[in-house]
């Protein structure tokens, strides 16, 4: 089955806001194993959404639409979708009482305009939407199945997850099972050297591969009768990757981050964690508190940008900053071991580095990067040299500092 | 003129990238006061490039197509589009040159394929590309004008920026100048309202709004016969806007984001800043921190996540978590204190609240933020209610922690 990927709005056309629903759409279906070869971006203009619904139709099987299903003038998504296949629109009850009911929870005032958000085709289905006021709507006709999502991810996520996703699965003639393995710590080229046997063989399962700041994820995708089928080709596969890349696969769970695997794994061995951080400025912090429940292993952390905060607030000594300076390996070390003591954590780790584009000498060049992590008495230090911009050497020293923390934990995991 | 954006590339289609690109594209283009009506993907197949290529030049002034000038066999963007203008392709000596040294510089072995990126279509304007082998291509043909772009942002943007950008300034008719009024602490729907009259009244130059989070952004741009010209048309405008808005107003430079506002007005009156942050665990330093040169007034900052860290760190007391609890003005309050104390700086910022998705209760429901901002003697304390995801309560957050972190900057600047 061929899919069709239809973003509306005058606001991705301007380039105001990223494409994200269109990855969003796209990665879900390619999960699915429907094929997309066409993804566009139309305006609320009737006479060109008549075309691109009308063109996507032609070429395609399921056309996703999202956006332009607002209660203004100008949201005609709804209204040309229904015309191109020759629908009549019609008050549908229970979406107005949900409009009513959403609107009054939120103290909001619900105007004329809002009545327009409850008119649907007729013979459709209409998905309910926890999250708005905008249903969703999946028209089906001569074989084509036209869906039609609103536009704010937060509404279009939930109802994709929630209705369509089981909706488009039902239609898939065979059961597709998907697995992906997370690794960590290992350069996209090794990986792809290391499994380059099992791609070139792939026919079923095929394997996909994903590459992430830090991080290569395969996913290992078998399509079968039905599920178990399926399960039961992927397994061997994902067996053989994880034994090939040993500790580095850190997950072969979809929705699991590498930060959320740490928090795991630090809560299940009752360990806890500091950071003390310059360049990357509290992004490292940041991403493990993202974890919800982050509280029970992280408890404090230090953003020490200045020398002056590094001795103040982690105990740095003045003579190693003015001896080796700031960014060093006995810097990064006297980080760790600062922050150890003033958190109390059990491990901590330490980021020092030339995020640039200012700074950077002959000797310590933009990008060079020291990362210490450890405990007590057993602290790492690595050296790094990153490349890019500021915001790229910054999200390179996290991604490595959460590996080199995954390792600290697991060798104390050992210990 | 009318532009349209083809960008090419499996990994777009897969989900597998977020289309950035187009993004870019679209609000250069915009910015030049090009309309754009369509923003297509497709991937790297001939029959179905031919074809958008096609619809594309038939419906619009200037293609521009980003990826698929790779070295590869599967890379087709370039043939296509050659094929479709009729045009041949030839060995551009200056390009093979250009790739000889680019792989040479950097050690890297030149294999026979490298040569496939030096061809070029006869009578095209080549772009040499000072960050990658692929060269930029630009062909025209009876009044069509087509701009194929490798596809890496790190090639695509700086070539834009140094040839494209001019080739298509020449070719406009009237030069466009604008200006972005930066807002901070106004919601949309106020910032509207407070300037319908102009709006309304719009012709040239024409105004339009930009939301972010905590922030709103006004475009205004004049179109007219020389840049003197359209300054001049301009100017009153943005000069209205900032009479009506005042010192919510933190830039007219579009460059300028909010927190480099805010680093520029503490170097200027040499104050120091500090952060202690809960639930925003890191991220509002780290935003501080992305600012170039941000360490000579940001040194030192906390993320307490825990009570206890809380009270080890930035002595927040006991009996005050005890009573009131971690998500309180008290508590934000004496963040405060602790934050001015711990790091000796002269302003210090602290967020505490609850991001969810667990944690809320009837009384703190998930979203109540308490955000506190001050001086030893003068500490302003905000409750907040956000509405979103923890990614999004986070967000929330920062913005509004740096709107008051502003607004403390702005009093001690008068004081």
């Amino acid at each position: 089955m061929v899919v069709e990927i239809v973003c509306v709005g005058t606001e991705i056309l301007m380039g105001n806001i990223v494409n994200t629903n269109a990855a969003y759409l796209a990665e879900k279906c390619a999960g699915l194993g429907l094929s997309c070869y066409y993804q566009s971006v139309v305006g609320d203009n009737h006479d060109r959404l008549c075309e691109i619904i009308k063109t996507a139709a032609s070429r395609s099987d399921i056309v996703i639409l999202s956006g332009g299903l607002g209660p203004t003038q100008d949201d005609l998504t709804k209204e040309t979708a229904a015309e191109v296949f020759d629908k009549k629109l019609y008050m549908h009850e229970e979406a107005k009482e949900a409009i009513c009911a959403y609107m009054t929870k939120r103290g909001l005032t619900i105007t004329e305009n809002n009545w327009k958000q409850a008119m649907v085709p007729e013979d459709c289905i209409v998905v309910m939407n926890a999250n708005g006021t905008a249903p969703g709507i999946i028209m089906e006709k001569d074989g084509k199945h036209i869906i039609l999502l609103p536009g704010p991810p937060g509404e279009l996520i939930p109802m994709f997850e929630n209705d369509i996703l089981p909706y488009l699965k039902k239609m898939a003639p065979d059961v597709l099972h998907s697995v992906m393995v997370k690794i960590c710590g290992v350069g996209e080229s090794i990986v792809e050297d290391q499994i380059k046997d099992m791609i070139d063989a792939q026919t079923n399962p095929t394997i996909a591969t994903y590459a992430k700041t830090g991080e290569v994820h395969l996913r290992v995708t078998a399509k079968a009768e039905n599920e178990k089928e399926a399960e039961k080709l992927v397994k061997p596969v994902v067996k053989e990757i994880k034994k090939r890349f040993g500790d580095t696969v850190y997950t072969t769970d979809e929705n699991t981050s590498l930060e959320a695997a740490i928090i795991n794994m630090l809560s299940k061995h009752k360990l806890t964690v500091s950071a003390a951080e310059s360049c990357t400025g509290g992004l490292l912090s940041a991403r493990l508190i993202n974890v919800p429940g982050a509280s029970d292993v992280y408890q404090a952390g230090f953003v020490t940008y200045a020398n002056k905060a590094k001795h103040k607030l982690i105990g740095v000594k003045k003579e190693t900053l003015y001896k080796y300076g700031a960014v060093s390996k006995e810097t990064a070390k006297e980080m760790v071991k600062g922050a150890l003591k003033a958190s109390g954590a059990d491990i901590a780790v330490a980021v020092t580095g030339i995020a640039g584009p200012g700074g950077g000498t002959k000797e310590k060049p933009v990008g060079l990067v020291y990362i210490a992590c450890g405990r007590k008495h057993k602290i790492t230090v690595k050296k790094f040299q990153f490349s890019g911009n500021r915001a790229k050497i910054r999200e390179s020293s996290v991604a490595n500092a959460l590996i080199m923390l995954r390792e600290v934990i697991m060798q104390n995991r050992i210990d």
